[in-house]
């Protein structure tokens, strides 16, 4: 799983960080994670087609979370691009797709399939699910985690042994079905190992410190999460709503992630030093994030 | 007088080039002509405050004239900005903005002032003069120009010549207004020199060779033209309602202007070495813009 930082600033840019954007790439698929001004460049900037986008999801409706969404589609569309784009972002999603394809001439030949997301899975493959919770911004916000569904290893040899021959029996029994072998039904637990833990990374969005983005951000692998602001500057992230580095700190120890990455920083800190030092003063693994930084995490690697 | 290039591509960014978007600062003022995606963030880079905009010129209603129009506004909001902004636009430029303030969540604190503009003068004050008309785009779009109103040259010899004492009268008069001295009265043009030609830019927006250009850049020091292909794709400038570089060469020598500038480029040129080329057979004094490129002019250069 590749997770690419397309613009890691908050309400304003700077000339170092663009508005908020992240990739996921996994699964055959593109997932783009909020959608700031700017954000088809910053996809050409990191050698990444924006005309493979398959998902997006929107955390909350403050402008530079959305802004980019307008240019992102018309240019789509300008290249000829066929495969629906399915969209989902909090209730209202609708109306603010409604208001960007009324900006101007708009013109595309593809379909805009918008999701209005309440809370628990809202898209769920073979493959992985999606989930979200609503966290507690300043507008309504969602946060979401994508989690991928690993089956448990087939246990070839007891398979055998319980007489089931090789072939497309195996297959069934390792997608969860049951088989019949010489009139003997065969359950897909007696052949499958332990249950194993597949990728999981959470995106929290604009949100203040939240009991349920914990839940939500249980025993994930990643953690991205906002760290609008330094210690220095409370006041300011309780009065917009927003959390410090060592908010987000908080949050990643109490749901036991593997790592905490922070965006979403003030353009008022030139340094970002602090953030990190603060962050790891109580969760060691937290990392600033950058515009083009890239994280890879591998399945492979794990239990 | 002073130009700023923030953007100079054409519907779809390059990693060189931003959408359409042109500073002019003179008269005290800092006007924005066109405004595609991503403007705040090339105000920044080109060291240029977007607080200080005072008025914007919009040409069309495609999304890479107009898409960074929102998150500018927004921007301006955040930094407290109290000073109405006004935004010229074709017709339909108050539905343009309503659908931005209708995205998400807007809320700014002061004035948008918007004008839907015809033809003829859209701007007057005592410094300069806007005045704008109708070319042919595949949407309607306006061109527009900038005249500096320069005074003739006050003949202080003269005036005392004719009685008049050195003080607050010579302001008026070179304002243009008559005054009395000792019961006979001084006309202005008993006092004042020769006409003087003040300085002159005129910005094309999106068009094919237009009669109505020429007429409205005629003169111009410098006159800023769409070039979005070179002379081999001129029926695919043709179909989409664009000019060739030696189209914009040809407008640049019928209206007689000084120099002309090229922008707009289509992303397919990687090269742009043969559009200046093209240009340049036609009217030797052209040249392709850039991001960031600054041009200079300067009035007491002039007469």
């Amino acid at each position: 799983m590749e997770i690419i930082f397309l613009g890691t600033s908050s309400a304003v840019p700077s000339r170092e960080r663009n508005h908020a954007a992240i990739v996921i790439r996994e699964f055959g698929e593109v997932f783009l994670f909020d959608c700031g001004e700017g954000t088809q460049r910053q996809f050409i900037e990191a050698n990444v087609s924006p005309m493979k986008v398959d998902k997006i999801f929107i955390s909350h409706f403050h402008g530079d979370h959305i802004l980019g969404l307008g240019g992102l589609i018309q240019s789509m569309g300008l290249r000829q691009r066929e495969t629906p784009l399915d969209i989902y972002g909090p209730k209202g999603m609708k109306r603010v797709i409604d208001a960007i394809t009324h900006t101007g001439y708009f013109k595309i030949e593809f379909d805009l399939n918008v999701h209005e997301v309440d809370e628990g899975i809202v898209v769920e493959t073979e493959k992985y699910r999606i989930e979200t919770t609503k966290t507690k911004h300043s507008v309504p916000n969602n946060s979401y985690s994508i989690t991928e569904k690993k089956k448990p290893r087939f246990l070839r040899e007891k398979a055998i042994e319980l007489g089931v021959p090789p072939g497309p029996l195996f297959g069934k029994l390792h997608k969860g079905e049951e088989v019949e072998v010489e009139g003997k039904i065969i359950k897909p637990e007696q052949v499958l190992g332990e249950p194993r833990k597949g990728l999981k990374v959470t995106y929290s969005g604009d949100t203040r410190p939240s009991m349920k983005l914990i839940e939500l951000a249980q025993d994930s692998d990643i953690l991205i999460h906002e760290a609008t602001f330094e210690e220095a500057d409370r006041e300011n992230a309780f009065e917009h709503g927003h959390s410090t580095a060592k908010d987000a700190a908080d949050i990643a120890k109490a749901a036991n992630v593997g790592k905490l990455i922070l965006t979403h920083i003030s353009p008022r800190y030139r340094q970002f030093d602090i953030l990190e030092r603060e962050a790891r003063e109580v969760f060691e693994n937290s990392e600033v994030a950058e515009d083009f930084k890239v994280f890879n995490i591998n399945s492979k690697n794990k239990n």
